[in-house]
């Protein structure tokens, strides 16, 4: 079976990996010349829009995309001649900041108070109801914290209009949360669901630094909750996350990822069956894989350059990830993955981070572990 | 890192799906041009010794094999060039079963009685000498139980003359073993040497069909022993493999591959490193990983040609590893491991299996679990 991936990111990357041993061969389409999934599969470099990227697609057996922002226009014209999961419209609805917190809103998913922002008077209106501080935010392509403001107080609102005010935003309350957390879904073509142990995620600069699987949370089951609302009305097919923050016993949804997620790349070792291979055996439609905890896992994110992996090979049940990416600042290269069997692996591991990772992991070291369901 | 492999076969494949998270690039040479290793790197379809595969090798940081029996004096010649692992030495070692059989002696490592065969008179003296059954076999280019003849008396001596007379051969005493069992290693560049725990192994027809790791043997650690003796005499670098009869007490060396191996591919999901990766890292000069059992694994190999995966992937804890390749009767085309938490998983396994595979999971079910050291 050939499958198409709209993106050739490290998320591809990685799809493409669980699948070969599936016996899955691929196709890639990305825009970038040097997309760094390109040699693991016929690649196609174009706009994902493009005639001949449509027409190489359209030939695939099934096609899914590596990240939310492709064309939504380009899967539906997909969807006429190959079977594309998820759909365009679940793909289109994480596109737009403001739909996604309304479809929040019209499934009873508690997420923070937002107002539409289009233009300076409405900013002043959303501040008036929201208070301050409050967080604006473009509507469309914002990752890794990118597109957003945080306005403190009056004094920050015209910085922050000079700075965004030229497209469709949100003003969004800004939630001083305890945690955040993330809760990552597989759902089959016949409606099957199943859920991998919530991730406990910590984020520094707007970029995920370190996420952990396996620890017992008191809100686990309503952030399944949540995100089975989500993906049985957006008629899902594939990974589906659900980003949250938790404030006191508040659950907020914060925004979903339509498509396999950085917060659960622990479950390549962590878990029976990883994110990506259910990912594929959902779009191929195999029988979903368990998505239970093999063993706590904690994933550190390698931003802008990888470490020598030298220094963290030696520590037993690390497992090394290098998306064949030039070093760059910012930009995620890599990760590791350790599973956290030892309070010795722990303190080795604590020596190879940078200071403000290190407290994190003493948050992750006193975690509760335990969440071990199957379903 | 760029790594060369020779041979683009199922393990080179499993090679290069290990190697991709560790951010190495492939290099392929196999003169078959439907390699199924061929799409996961760049390919040169040549003989091993043309000019164009060597002169393409040679621009590799590393070269290793995925079989023995590639020209010694193309690894010889590379050598020079490039750091090739295992180093030709080791692999002719394995190439000629006499030579295999007489260092094993020299090791003080129990193997069957043998005796030279090079003409139809030292074929009558061997069988005098070593008693009947006996095994007549090639000493080159044997693999999967090809070129061999099982001597039962003195009437089947012309027989297998005319089968196998036309080349050097080896004469083998006919070890009527209790089972058989593989110990595979892995040595470092600085002579770190790491073991996984002992595989069972079932043949048929010559043919490996089921191995299972992680059950206890009161043999293992001269198991250990045998193959440690031979990694260091040859200043071995990268994973090797030792099968073994046992019979009674006595453990027998039957030979040894110089590479990655068929009774070792559970180590992909039942160890904490692989087999593959582990090659790679000792190829590479990376730190070794750890070699502990994540859980007891049984592995089916699939031979002629894959049952539908939908049958088998609802299982829990089943990993499914198709080689891309095309059905032929008597080749491995995939490889499917369990790892044997439950016993419900047992007995679904059983199901899916044909009749003789089913008593031997019998057996394999009954067998106790519980070796889980990491040196």
């Amino acid at each position: 079976m050939k499958i198409g991936i709209l993106g050739g990111g490290q998320l591809a990357r990685m799809l493409v990996q669980a699948g070969l041993p599936l016996g899955f061969s691929f196709l890639i389409v990305d825009p970038k010349a040097d997309a760094c999934a390109r040699s693991l599969g016929e690649f196609v470099c174009a706009d994902y829009d493009a005639p001949r990227a449509l027409q190489a697609l359209a030939s695939c057996d099934r096609v899914t995309c590596d990240f939310e922002n492709v064309p939504a226009a380009a899967l539906e014209t997909l969807a006429a001649e190959v079977a594309v999961a998820p759909a365009a419209s679940a793909v289109a609805a994480a596109q737009d900041r403001l739909a996604e917190k309304r479809r929040f809103v019209e499934l009873g998913i508690d997420t923070p108070d937002f107002q539409a922002v289009d233009g300076r008077t409405d900013l002043a209106r959303a501040a008036d109801a929201l208070g301050y501080p409050l967080v604006l935010k473009t509507r469309r392509m914002g990752y890794d914290g990118k597109g957003q403001y945080v306005i403190q107080g009056p004094e920050d609102l015209e910085l922050a209009w000079r700075e965004l005010g030229d497209q469709p935003l949100i003003a969004e309350q800004f939630i001083a949360f305890d945690h955040e957390c993330a809760i990552t879904a597989v759902r089959a073509r016949d409606g099957e669901l199943r859920f991998w142990p919530l991730s406990r995620t910590w984020h520094r600069g707007g970029i995920l630094r370190l996420a952990m699987g396996g620890a017992a949370h008191p809100l686990e089951r309503r952030a399944r909750e949540m995100v089975e609302q989500l993906a049985v009305a957006l008629d899902y097919v594939g990974c589906l996350t659900l980003e949250l923050f938790v404030a006191g016993d508040r659950l907020l949804a914060n925004e979903f990822a339509p498509r396999v997620h950085n917060s659960a790349h622990w479950t390549i070792e962590g878990a029976v069956c990883s994110q990506f291979e259910n990912h594929l055996r959902a779009v191929a439609g195999l029988p979903l894989g368990a998505t239970a905890l093999r063993a706590p896992a904690v994933m550190v994110n390698f931003i802008g350059a990888l470490p020598d992996p030298r220094d963290w090979l030696g520590l037993p049940d690390l497992h090394w990830h290098d998306y064949a990416k030039q070093p760059r600042a910012g930009r995620k290269v890599g990760h590791a993955t350790l599973l956290a069997q030892s309070p010795a692996g722990f303190s080795v591991l604590e020596s190879l981070l940078e200071a403000k990772d290190r407290q994190t992991l003493a948050v992750i070291a006193a975690l509760p572990p335990g969440s071990n369901s199957t379903t």
